[in-house]
């Protein structure tokens, strides 16, 4: 009889992902030693987290039953599945804010450990107040949590989330198969491996792409890290403001690339564009872009002195930020007008692209709500026909149909909730909804006391780690998280 | 081959509605005598209405096809079903504002227009700035038309909607048949007698307890009448706080009754109290008040240099007056704390049982959210087992739960849309989603500047004939209003 959680596995994965940690740490020191700072806060932080990936691996390696555990042998289960991807965000996390911590960035723990998980969740929410005077080497630290997080949630959405039946995905994940069976797929690591190659090259190329229009090196790397994660972090205070209107376009381009689902993606760079145009997710989403963008554009040209190309910059930029959860900032949004506002709100709920880096409630699960409500009509009229929605041309089963209402409302309802808790902890009910909203939605910027020209360092402690929590909640599509708290996920049958 | 749609029940059924409005706006002729009011207004509406009453009726009774329509003959399908409660609603409100016109009272149409739509809905929102200085015999009628309305929408509920298969209320209203057939059954109107029965018996006993408790005939009338319909129309600027504690008490527990499901309030009648409890729905009602009721108390007594007994009245009688979705108001629930006004605002989106008059989502709906995600998370562990939901001990099937959760879904996408038009119009984020909130949930007063010491007599004529639009789709459970713009309702296939 099997055990009914078998943690060697999860050891095993921990392990080998703080190995990355600690290693992609050493990466900043070079950048510490080049502009005159201290390099030991990276340094050391590296070595406590390859320490502790050392102690891990030897436990998962002991000999059990007379076995040794070798990756192949490993059964993981979908129990241990949950765990791994709970677990690693939480480990990532102890560590990963360890550089805040040594080097008195952020001394203390509930800053630092905001900061971290705003990071590895692509959030880009900051409690750093003027990040300008802060050292070269953390903040690029700080930008790469995101590019992690980022790499992590596109491994996560379309490798893992459809083998464990999460959040109806398994209708967007094309490469994936389908959850029929209980055991994870080993071909996980191919994907894994081609969505790498995507992601890795689309951050260079607008690494260069940035640098030739006129930023530093370190500046152009940066935000490359954060704009391909939809994390937005930047190393300035003006966020993207700060930037020329070619560096802005840049952003508005990988933004968007960032919102595409990846598998489209690949087929884009195989050429494949019929198969890539027949997604209707991918239509809802440059429809959605360009008729808001219109909009924006109207309204806001209506309300300043600036010229149109400024106000279709400036609307298409934070209408592509938003929609895509990125959150770099490039006009103040909250300033334009009271319906504007009540819109770009609306938008923390979008979210781009399933199986992209984006956060948020991801478009297809509003298309199949528009589509399903839209066919509900026509079922109360004809009551004995069979009317099936089909997304992509494929009939959509009606249990999945059900799981991804189940989602979008468990998202509402804890949205709801967390707005309350926010409001017993003190805070006003525009800035409860909007930091709520922001938090869950791994989009950064918010409306109220969190608005783009704000930041969150004036938060109580109690109100950080709650929004951390919160983040984590929003980045594993939920159901990843709370299934952990329910009693079926500790018992046998 | 029949006709798509047919017209002559339709005009038969609105022709006794209006009837039945005409006549009853005469009773309200004696009130403006005694008072020394003129009492032309009443009288001219009823007979306007009774004329147009009479011009429907000769049309409906035409010849066709050599036969004449007797109302056991007409054949009434789902298409006509429809039309008939939508239209009900659209000619009881062009004539139940002639009398506000006639007066002067509201002299323009869309306060007129405004004010009828927020009696025969039950809402309660009031564009009248000063009630106490209104005609006695007008504010009769406007109590009226709550209590009208109140009377439509438990037929609706209970008799109707459960035929037209609208918001899967089938489930809930045990005497209903289920939507087997496209012909609505003969057995409505035994249904609605009894529901008659019930209703006129509820508000005739408030009405001689609030009188025997203090209140003049006339206000008791008036506030019997506006709460057994959940509608809340005060004859006092003050609403409810302008009256004693024993008072309130007796409100408090008459909103609670106006909230049960009328089918339950059957069985206790005949004293079948196994079947009352044996309701998840009611257990749910009268947990949710029990609970919030203490949070409240302790709250506002730690906030406030109230008496215990004042903090516990003040606390029961806002949570039922919104969970019930009437509105009277005894305090104002948005001076108490940050906290208390975001989880007021949260129960403007509650509703109380199925098939009572309240307005809102009603819990029912929540009760099978709140069950079907605890069992996703069984379901995600166990793919492969079939686990479903149960309510009351009955299955539901799968095809319910996902119109359930559509409901839900378009009700919470109607409120945002509805609260970016708001913005639109002009108004702040929290007057706009307070005024959304309040208004499709039929409840009256909202947060922001629509809050319950406010009225929406400042609100400009297209905002009040957009939230008077919103009050029908709300009240008339949303689908049965917007199926009407859905191609599929107007063509055979
Ligand atoms: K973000
Ligand atoms: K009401």
């Amino acid at each position: 009889m099997r055990e009914l959680i078998n943690y060697r596995p999860i050891a095993r994965v921990v392990s080998v992902l703080l190995v990355i940690i600690g290693v992609l740490m050493w990466t900043g020191v070079p950048f510490s030693a080049y502009y005159d700072e201290p390099t030991q806060p990276l340094l050391y932080a590296g070595v406590t987290t390859l320490v502790a990936a050392g102690l891990l691996w030897l436990i998962s390696h002991r000999k059990k039953d007379g076995r040794t555990a070798s990756v192949a042998m490993l059964s993981i289960h979908k129990r241990e599945g949950y765990l791994i991807v709970a677990l690693s965000w939480v480990a990532m996390t102890v560590f990963g804010m360890l550089p805040y911590l040594y080097s008195g960035m952020l001394p203390s723990v509930p800053d630092a450990l905001f900061e971290t998980v705003s990071g590895l969740t692509t959030t880009g929410a900051s409690t750093l107040t003027d990040i300008e005077i802060q050292p070269r080497g953390l903040l690029y630290w700080r930008s790469l949590t995101q590019w992690i997080g980022g790499m992590g949630i596109i491994v996560l959405t379309v490798a893992i989330l459809p083998l464990l039946g999460i959040g109806g995905i398994e209708l967007f994940a094309a490469e994936a198969p389908g959850p029929t069976s209980d055991k994870l797929h080993p071909r996980i690591s191919e994907t894994a491996k081609r969505l790498w190659f995507i992601y890795v090259g689309l951050t260079v190329l607008e690494g260069f792409l940035l640098y030739f229009a006129g930023l530093s090196p370190y500046e152009a790397i940066n935000h490359a890290l954060t704009t391909m994660a939809t994390g937005g972090f930047s190393t300035r205070n003006a966020s993207a403001a700060a930037f020329s209107p070619t560096i802005q376009y840049i952003i508005i381009l990988f933004m968007f690339l960032a919102g595409v689902n990846y598998t489209l993606l690949y087929l884009g760079i195989k050429r494949r564009w019929s198969e890539v145009w027949r997604s209707s997710e991918l239509k809802a989403y440059v429809g959605l872009i360009v008729v808001l963008t219109a909009i924006f554009t109207a309204r806001v040209s209506y309300h300043t002195e600036d010229t149109l190309e400024q106000c279709f910059r400036d609307s298409m930029f934070q209408i592509v930020s938003l929609i895509t959860t990125t959150g770099f900032v490039s006009a103040d949004y909250t300033s334009w007008a009271n319906s504007l506002t009540m819109v770009c709100f609306v938008l923390l709920f979008l979210g781009a692209c399933a199986g992209s880096t984006s956060g948020g409630i991801k478009l297809i699960r509003h298309l199949v709500f528009f589509k399903n409500s839209y066919l509900e009509f026509k079922r109360l009229i004809h009551p004995q026909a069979i009317v099936p929605l089909r997304l992509n041309g494929q009939i959509v089963p009606g249990r999945i149909i059900t799981h991804i209402f189940n989602f979008l409302l468990l998202y509402l309802m804890i949205f709801v909730l967390g707005s309350v808790v926010l409001s017993i902890l003190g805070l006003d009910f525009i800035t409860a909804v909007g930091a709520m909203a922001t938090s869950l939605g791994n989009v950064g910027p918010g409306i109220g006391g969190v608005g783009p020209t704000d930041n969150f360092a004036w938060l109580s402690p109690e109100i950080k780690l709650f929004l951390s929590f919160v983040m984590i909640v929003g980045r594993l599509e939920i159901f990843t998280v709370l299934i952990l708290f329910t009693p079926y996920f500790w018992r046998l049958n």
